[in-house]
């Protein structure tokens, strides 16, 4: 397919841009307009000002370029598309002979028009004069307030003076606001009878620091006379020293502040905010990205040196789903009005012991999306970690119960884990990893549990390839045919290490109280996609197992916990991210427990669930108030989280239903079956990422590719092959992408050690995709050597490793693809970082 | 002041209420009005349909509910309130010769005439037509969406099917969504040429699932047959099968399914959620509140059992303001929008090494507010518990850089801390205050350091009382004149002995890494207010004594930490809950990390920041990634949270500026300054409860009150007295307060163990406070004997203790108010709980 380039915000650093907007038809746009032209082209000859209608509607003849023109005949005025019929133009355009432009071509003729404007010598003004009212729909039926958002323009907001004015104003203006538009200036008629000015200016003065400015209402239309009249009003109307000694300074003045906060935000940043997961020392004040907005999948960054002709902002991939939370998009006014909503309707409400409907209909929305007949409670906290934090006190006051420990047993009980694992930041949530270089540093960490290696999955030159197994699959969906699988007897070496290894560590003296595991991949840890299979079995055989935890009998109750509470770590892996509402459900098994966020809320604001099974809920259940499980946080359950989780949760649910990603699963099927594509069947796994590029990414072991999976909207590229290159090989790759190129916004990624990954959103498109997939071509892997990678890492900011790059430390430990490559029971236990405490 | 009832939410079990709003004036909001009245009267003959105009402008015999009367003469018709100018009604009203009624007396109107018109017997209809469009001004200037926003009534909005309406309809419907209206249908005339009604049928549908229903466009006014062509309009209209057999139906169903599900919620949330900080076995369904929505100061809670005649929601003061996050009010519509903006502009985007406004304006205004020229560093988090860990690592983190401690020191390191502290949930947190009874029981839990005695302030006998102290003071404001007080040597004991005692735990062993502090009052171990001057001394002891904790000299830079990094958690404390921007303002010192949140975001959403001066963070810096503070969350400094804080914020500062608490500020004056009532001084402290009332409950000790104290929002009863009464007192209140009166909504309050207390917001008004006070003056503790109480606890429902009593038991520990009474240095170190490592 051909791939237009990503259009971004418009901003040019000489030409002041702003877009007027109508409280409603008629309010006098056109006057106004004509108003803001003629008094900036007024108060400075070499200011050169320029109108734009994109769309227009009715007669060409009365069109508003030409009304212009007329009275301004100095003044550059365009009209993009006209339509004849005097009426809404998504209607004007069905009935038309003329091809309706798409949203984005019209976007692209008003970028296109401002760079032809704008001048690098001298500043400029640009009007852009929509049609109709804010949601007047376009050519295409986008409503304009969303057609236009992707420029955010600042808007001018021309009031309504007329009876009920003052209420069409301020609804406008929400509807702005609630997409992210500034507002700079409102500007209406004086109507002494129903006195809207007076009301607005104080309304947006003491609500919103908005100034108001009037100018006379224009004489009633005269057949004869109108021209005359017209020009009459215009020429009194810009003499008004109210008007001439005040906008046009104001706009530049908003123009060139906005200019100059993003000029001085680095600075500013560098000197107040103390950054996550940052080595400030590596961060001078010109290496921080500058987000001016963001919209869908990208940002839209502040483009410092940027050529006069072209916007100062430009659209950048956020390769890393912002931190694997976004789902449906940057500025979704979907989920904008659904957190105002809820704000609205309660604010917060204190939670213990009470109940709203969001948080009641998430709770049940979640237990029934899950499929998993065990987990019945919701647990709210605020985060991942805190999520964690709460399973992990769940699952050993469950445990606890049940076993009876020594009160010297209880203080040493841990978990079992995996290596390579990452469950947050917090104590408690560290606390579930085992050691490494970078936790160490960490005062109060102590690992407190047990780690397994675990089989990597990957595809290298054309075929998938899972550690110490000899099988080669053909495509990553047989690997996931994990009850297949385990009819054939595949499972049987996993179950007896497995078996092995947990006798020993109980042997030497562990207790243990919980296995905790994130499904299928290990994300923090380094993008770890794990042999289902091997999960499975692990699951299976704790819960097979209860002698070893110090219970002799598996429990009757099929839903109760058995050997140990199996707590499922989902932040990451959850609520889609893999192509599926539950991870856990790859694996075929049910954990007691899982913890979700992330994507939980669509991309939009933290909120974590940890969802139970009545089995560990009842453990917690007596007369004591002490035996309660004795966590919260004052904003557990904030109805506005609830609300934006309820609204995307149940939006990722309908595209799944309503086969949003299918582009993406029927070339995965295709793959998926090899040699029959014809033959239609259900694909088990599939991802965005073109079944194409991800093998062509494994053939290029030459460019230090070790291997590469794709999955749901996940992309990790290990790097590897040569000693040395490793640890470089990946910010080298990041680094060009960052970069881009000319008419390329470039990509936003994060590196994990040697591993790059990319993370879409739900909701980003196969064209995005599709513009993204050449970009790692050309400029990481074909394009350029690995010297000027290197080189690259000098001239281009090369960011951080990731956050969550805490358990391994990539120039001192083998880094991933595979911890472990399992080749028997000592193997998956290693002595040196499990620790049965 | 005569404080009138409360005025709450309109929800009749037998009454279906709708709000017919207009997407603009001029669309036929009256023509509908007509139409819906004469649908629903003609559905079933038993069901009486009323209609309502609360506020009408235009000549009389022109009213809308003159019309209803000419073409529906059965109907039950009224207008409360009538301006003959056809205007916007705050302009009608200014002209009039009648009283403008305040919004509140409108509300009552609107009460009154649903009460009037419901009947216990059979089900009812009322629709209740606003005047002009959403945003039309009200009578007092307040706009309609906001006037009508208390009684939250399910919405009828009536599109414009002219040009220009399909914006205005859509602005109109976000307006209502975001202050949290329920729109349950859209009418609109059809429009052959503008087509508006297909567009938005498809576009609420699509979007909202909002049915959207249309009427053909009533006749041309015409002078002579006007009336005969409406009756003909009206009753072809009206059996049209589109409307009739849908309508009613769908009006119908969508109330009852409201009633239904706000009767089965407690089931639901019984079966579903599991709930912080609660002991289930306690909780049956019948004991959680059903909240409905809030505002302002109230939630609208469903009252099962209410009277016929009345709402089933009932107003229910905050008295907890939502586990102490309440600030600017419940259903803010400038948080709402504010929200909104920051969604619709950004949504989430990811922070490592990046910028934007929000982030920036907001730790900008927080450095600035704080005035401590120390903190020169912003860290963003998600709650005050990943607040404290991150504190707790940037102070570990710094004084290991200078104390060099061995491995072996430095895994055994712990804060200097207060007894009956309490810092959060997650295990760092926990960790940060003593052992207890309640955090013994997690597994992971280890109370890390050592923590003193603090000495308690309260008013007794209306005299103010420092434990240990033989002064009795005036007032609060004397107590804390820390500066005066230190002059005239009231410091010196503190000082002896607290260098005494941290000499002692040195001496055995002990290693420090922080001081770490409640600033003023200790919140969740039991609403302790401290002597500040012991704060303030305890502080300045352990910077002068940088030689007890392993330097020898004190740093020559007046802005570097020096003995311990002072850590004052303001998670509670901080923005304005005490009546200041920071609570360290009170002891007169300048922490070097200081956690903030609850009050951060007005009420709204979590998040947290942790401020850091230079010195603390230069530590942090080396050109190993790894000696960086490795912690982060993925919402980081989300956009949303960080809005809406830098809009609270900065509105609570304003708040201060304008002199917004001045009603309360001043009685605090006069009572400050004792005998001489005219001399105006600045109070050191004020409160929003009155003097008068604390005064009055300090004499309360025959009904178990041992102490009371009231600063800035925040008011602690402390009950005590005759042994067995102290775990039973607080409660009692508690639930006499749930329970209410006739005409009284109830107070929600929250117990710490023997400490009632309650908690305004800051735009908690006058009048609200006024209304609480004689609640607790008649119901807790005069008019109800002990028996009393005790029979109250078991008919009404007891909540649970409050979140975050953890640190202490009531059963087992002597109850605060004082855990230890200064006497010596031994006394302040308790060999028991303070345990150097």
């Amino acid at each position: 397919m051909t791939v237009p380039p990503q259009l971004g915000a418009l901003l040019h650093r000489s030409l002041r841009v702003y877009q007027v907007w109508g409280a409603n038809t008629e309010v006098g746009k056109t006057v106004f307009s004509t108003i803001l032209c003629g008094l900036t082209s007024t108060s400075r000859p070499d200011e050169k000002t320029a109108f734009l209608k994109p769309v227009s509607t009715g007669p060409t003849q009365e069109a508003d370029d030409c009304h212009i023109s007329k009275y301004l005949p100095g003044i550059r005025s365009e009209t993009l598309y006209q339509f004849d019929l005097p009426v809404s133009p998504h209607l004007a355009a069905q009935v038309s002979q003329k091809n309706t432009p798409s949203d984005k071509e019209v976007l692209a003729g008003i970028h296109g028009f401002a760079s032809r404007h704008a001048s690098p010598n001298n500043f400029g003004w640009l009007f852009i004069e929509t049609a109709g009212g804010v949601h007047s729909p376009g050519p295409s039926g986008t409503t304009q307030a969303d057609l236009y958002r992707p420029l955010r323009v600042p808007a001018v907001l021309i009031g309504d003076s007329k009876l009920g004015g003052i209420s069409q104003t301020i609804s406008a203006f929400e509807s702005l606001k609630l997409r992210g538009y500034d507002v700079e200036l409102v500007m209406l008629f004086e109507n002494d009878t129903y006195q809207n000015h007076s009301y607005l200016r104080r309304y947006f003065q003491e609500n919103h620091s908005i100034p108001v400015q009037t100018a006379p209402l224009p004489p009633l239309f005269s057949s004869s006379n109108d021209t005359r009249n017209m020009r009459t009003y215009y020429t009194s109307t810009l003499a008004l020293p109210s008007l001439s000694s005040s906008i046009p300074s104001h706009l530049s003045d908003s123009h060139q502040a906005r200019i100059s906060r993003l000029e001085s935000m680095p600075d500013a940043a560098a000197k107040t905010i103390w950054y996550p997961f940052t080595q400030h020392t590596h961060l001078p004040s010109d290496k921080i990205t500058v987000i001016d907005s963001a919209k869908d999948s990208h940002f839209d960054t502040f483009d410092h040196p940027s050529p006069a002709n072209k916007s100062v902002l430009r659209p950048m991939f956020d390769g890393s789903a912002s931190w694997w939370t976004q789902g449906l998009g940057h500025g979704s006014p979907t989920l904008a009005l659904a957190a105002a909503y809820a704000a609205g309707r309660y604010g917060h409400v204190m939670f213990a012991e009470t109940i709203h409907e969001p948080a009641l209909a998430l709770a049940e929305t979640l237990l029934e999306g899950m499929g998993n007949e065990r987990l019945k409670r919701v647990f709210y906290s605020d985060n991942g970690s805190t999520g964690v934090e709460v399973a992990v006190k769940m699952a050993l006051g469950a445990a606890r119960g049940r076993y009876g420990w020594t009160e010297e047993e209880r203080k040493k009980v841990g978990v079992v884990g995996l290596k390579g694992s990452y469950h947050g930041d917090t104590i408690g949530a560290m606390d579930c990893s085992e050691p490494g270089v970078y936790n160490e540093r960490v005062e109060w960490y102590e690992g407190r549990g047990a780690w397994l290696g675990s089989p990597g999955v990957r595809c290298e030159k054309g075929v998938w390839v899972v550690d110490g197994l000899e099988r080669r699959f053909g495509t990553l969906g047989e690997v996931f045919d994990v009850e297949g699988r385990e009819r054939r007897g595949e499972g049987g070496r996993y179950e007896r290490e497995i078996r092995a290894t947990l006798e020993g560590l109980v042997r030497k003296g562990g207790r243990f109280g919980a296995l905790i595991l994130e499904p299928v991949v290990l994300g923090a840890g380094g993008m770890h996609l794990v042999d289902p299979l091997f999960q499975r079995t692990l699951v299976n055989v704790v819960r097979s197992s209860p002698e070893l935890f110090g219970h002799a009998q598996q429990s009757k109750d099929k839903l109760d916990w058995s050997g140990l509470p199996v707590v499922f770590d989902e932040v990451f892996t959850g609520i889609y991210r893999l192509g599926r509402f539950s991870a856990a459900s790859f694996l075929g098994v049910d954990p007691d427990i899982s913890v979700h966020a992330k994507l939980l809320t669509g991309g939009l604001l933290p909120l974590s669930v940890t969802l139970a099974s009545e089995s560990v809920f009842q453990s917690f259940l007596s007369e004591d108030k002490s035996d309660a499980l004795l966590h919260g946080h004052s904003y557990t359950a904030h109805a506005v989280g609830c609300q934006v989780a309820l609204e995307s949760v149940k939006e990722m649910a309908k595209m799944e239903k309503d086969g949003r990603w299918s582009w993406a699963q029927n070339k995965q099927q295709k793959s998926d079956v090899g040699s029959q594509p014809d033959q239609v069947v259900e694909s088990r796994v599939w991802s965005v990422w073109s079944h194409e590029f991800v093998e062509w990414l494994s053939w290029q072991s030459e460019r230090g590719v070790e291997g590469v999976w794709a999955l749901g909207t996940v992309l990790a590229i290990h790097m590897g092959g040569e000693a040395g290159y490793k640890s470089t090989a990946a910010k080298g790759l990041q680094a060009a992408l960052l970069r881009g190129s000319e008419g390329d916004g470039g990509v936003h990624s994060r590196v994990l050690g040697n591993v790059l990954y990319l993370m879409a959103g739900q909701t980003t498109t196969e064209e995005t995709v599709r513009r993204v997939e050449p970009a790692l071509r050309g400029f990481g892997l074909i394009a350029e050597g690995e010297d000027k990678l290197k080189q690259d890492e000098k001239e281009v900011h090369v960011p951080e490793e990731d956050v969550d790059d805490r358990a391994r430390h990539v120039t001192e430990r083998p880094p991933v693809i595979v911890p472990e490559r399992l080749g028997g029971a000592d193997k998956i236990h290693d002595n040196n970082c499990c620790q049965p405490v």
